[in-house]
């Protein structure tokens, strides 16, 4: 079919409001990847049934179908081609319940984090994961995504938080599996299949979402360790310290932190930056001087016990952010280094300082203009690294030996939150299980046979 | 194939000690179903690539396989038959490791979960699932039925506790996925399909499982509600209660409570049975004395508002093990009503009270011989129900009407935790979702085109 016919049906699906091209789509912003809005044309259904319908002429048609939620993914699982056509779920947007008792949601796929975050909050729960792109970042694109977090090592990853889910399938049929509790046994769990597979297999319309209380008073501490293995103990030490709850451990090593400081500030931390590791511990108590103070607490007991060199604990809300922007700012590092290789990776903790040592040596040994940054949230192992240099890095396939270096051997992942979209797709292909990676693509021939969902993507 | 040609073929992979047939079989328990062994072959692999040469040998062959844990499941998916082969996970029994820092286990599926909590105990860590068949119910039984428990409602159903998977495909292949990571995003993640799959679609041989804190000192308390209502709300208020950590809170309608304290005591409860609903609430603080206080300020508080009748908190083992045993000891209802229907059902906490009011008076419509008895676990709203009279009930749909009367409507789940198996195939058939009836179907016969492993069993 030419666009113009392709537009015409759309329209007489949706209504020609519903669909952009040229000016009008040019005028959205691609979103994390310039390429998101190449296809050209984007249709933004109002109702499931629409969804359906769209799907299922697409399929009758042959025509590809890139699914959009708010555009934020950084694996390029939204990136679209002419010829084929982008379905935004932006219009799906409503938050359908939220129930206080039971801890649960319902909303449509487009709803984004933050929407139900602030609606969560009015009864006392949130959605125990947050990502700093909340603000775009859909429910279903974290569905698609399986999204991770700062909180994954108490609550969970997104598959963990999701109790039911409502898929448009390829042939435009609409499976509903909406239970709304934590136990339901009602023969192969298939939401598991969509939840992760970033569009390549249907299109997730509705979603169950379990909640969890807020966190009321916290205290955070920005923590300076001897070593990764020093901040591994220091975490096991913490987790099982009842007179505190621990919520968040985010893991910066020495260069990243050194760099950060150095490009953010504050100047006082200046005097702070020689240490190999750097976390930020944040715990709650039962009042705000209960939870400073049992993390105080502790925190010394680990000076005595030498996990941890030196601690500040934040004593006010501008302490508190001025620590949290030296994390959470990490385009510090593509400011510095533009042309810097990046990856996403998992290791479990028992050998983390090891993989950490390997990967250090690896660096030096390419040079001394190369660095290599790692950081990410310690309590699941999960490391975001980039290795740069001051030009283009010409190293590309020896930088991928290093980080990926006894990766599996060692029980982790090279692909840990961020999802395969295109830019992990030789990964896939070179460090999957073969069975698995066969399965893979019988799925995908399975569900999707004539290969119309969000094609190239994950198996391709 | 004739079985002596079996026999001889599979005594070729394993040896003739791991295959037991006649008088040697029916020396073993057949565990909770009575035609668990009803198949007269048993093999017993004591590796992997045994189990991997049996699936080829009975796929090449046309030989349905039915898959042996520890047999204590209630759902009939190990009942075996004339022609068909158990192939028993017994032998692969071996913990392989218990890491304390990233709490994790790697373990062959035939380890029970007594052993596993055993082993993990010695590094301060637990399973996160318990059930009273600990000592016989495997991992790799518990990961095919996705088991659930008492603590569901913060520590997860089996599915969340599962990080990595060893898998034996219907064609022999394996399929090794043994991340060890919480966050590992390669592509779909086909393990979910082999959970919760009663073994129909292949052999769970190896499991890496997600080890959580041993709770320390803890506080039991057996409360008397006014409602079902007010024990939601009850539940509701402990959790949000950052004073003390909410364990578990089983719960016990009148029927049920009343005759086990009759039938199994202690008698000092006697005049203790007057309330609609009782709980068991246990909770975990600091010291044995802080968890107690802030179980018995907790309770206090309650009784203020009403939403507490009465509470009893046990100031010794005694007391806890009596407290207990009334609820673990749910045989007491077969004892006395050896005919009752059984049911296995959610529902989500914000429509338990309606539920159990619609239940009551179903049931009470059947006639004043007929009783109905509910007991579970509130967190995860998780009900067995039982409705029994003096003598065989005959009024068998009627009573599935009831307890299946608006439980899709209310987002509930007909098969909360034990399993379709055989015996809720015909709940499957009848309510769940027809598009993902569908779709299992067609998975089924993608990855056991030949229907050799389990046949009958969930999709048939």
């Amino acid at each position: 079919m030419i666009a113009d016919d392709i537009v015409a049906a759309l329209a007489a699906i949706t209504g020609p409001a519903a669909i952009k091209t040229g000016d009008a789509l040019r005028a959205i912003h691609p979103g994390s990847d310039p390429h998101n809005l190449d296809a050209g044309l984007m249709v933004t259904p109002q109702t499931v049934e629409q969804v359906s319908a769209i799907v299922k002429f697409c399929n009758g048609n042959r025509i590809a179908i890139v699914p959009h939620g708010g555009r934020t993914g950084l694996a390029g699982g939204a990136v679209s081609h002419k010829d084929e056509i982008i379905l935004s779920l932006a219009a799906l947007n409503r938050i359908e319940s939220v129930e206080a008792a039971a801890g649960t949601a319902i909303v449509e796929c487009g709803v984004t984090l933050q929407a139900l975050q602030e609606e969560a909050a009015k009864a006392g729960l949130t959605t125990g994961i947050d990502i700093p792109s909340r603000g775009s970042a859909t429910i279903g694109g974290m569905i698609s995504t399986n999204a991770g977090g700062m909180e994954a090592f108490r609550l969970g990853v997104m598959r963990q938080r999701v109790l039911g889910l409502d898929v448009v399938l390829p042939d435009g049929s609409v499976m509903s599996d909406l239970a709304e509790v934590t136990k339901s046994n009602e023969g192969y769990d298939l939401k598991q299949l969509f939840i992760g597979a970033e569009g390549t297999l249907g299109i997730v319309t509705r979603a169950v979402i379990a909640l969890t209380p807020v966190d009321r008073f916290t205290a955070t501490a920005l923590v300076a360790c001897p070593s990764a293995a020093a901040a591994v103990s220091l975490f096991q030490t913490l987790r099982q310290n009842r007179a505190l709850r621990l919520l968040r451990t985010e893991f910066m090593a020495h260069t990243y932190f050194s760099l950060a400081v150095e490009a953010l500030g504050p100047a006082s931390l200046a005097a702070f930056t020689q240490a190999p590791v750097y976390l930020i511990v944040e715990s709650e108590g039962l009042t705000q001087e209960a939870a400073q103070s049992a993390l105080e607490e502790a925190l010394g007991a680990a000076i005595e016990t030498g996990l941890v060199l030196d601690a500040i604990i934040a004593q006010s809300g501008k302490e508190r952010n001025d620590i949290w922007n030296i994390r959470e700012d990490s385009n510090v590092i593509t400011r510095a280094y533009p042309h810097g290789y990046w990856f996403d990776i998992s290791v479990p903790l028992q050998h983390l300082d090891a993989y950490l040592r390997q990967f250090d040596g690896g660096v030096a040994a390419l040079g001394a203009d190369v660095r290599g940054f790692a950081f990410g949230h310690l309590g699941d192992g999960n490391l975001h690294i980039c290795v740069a240099g001051e030009d283009e890095n010409p190293h590309k396939d020896a930088v991928k030996d290093i980080v990926y270096a006894n990766i599996r051997q060692m029980g982790g992942s090279f692909s840990a939150e961020h999802g395969i979209g295109l830019e992990k797709m030789p990964e896939l292909q070179a460090l999957a299980d073969p069975v698995k990676l066969a399965l893979m693509r019988t799925i995908k021939q399975t569900i999707d046979p004539n290969g119309i969902m969000n094609p190239g993507k994950v198996v391709g």
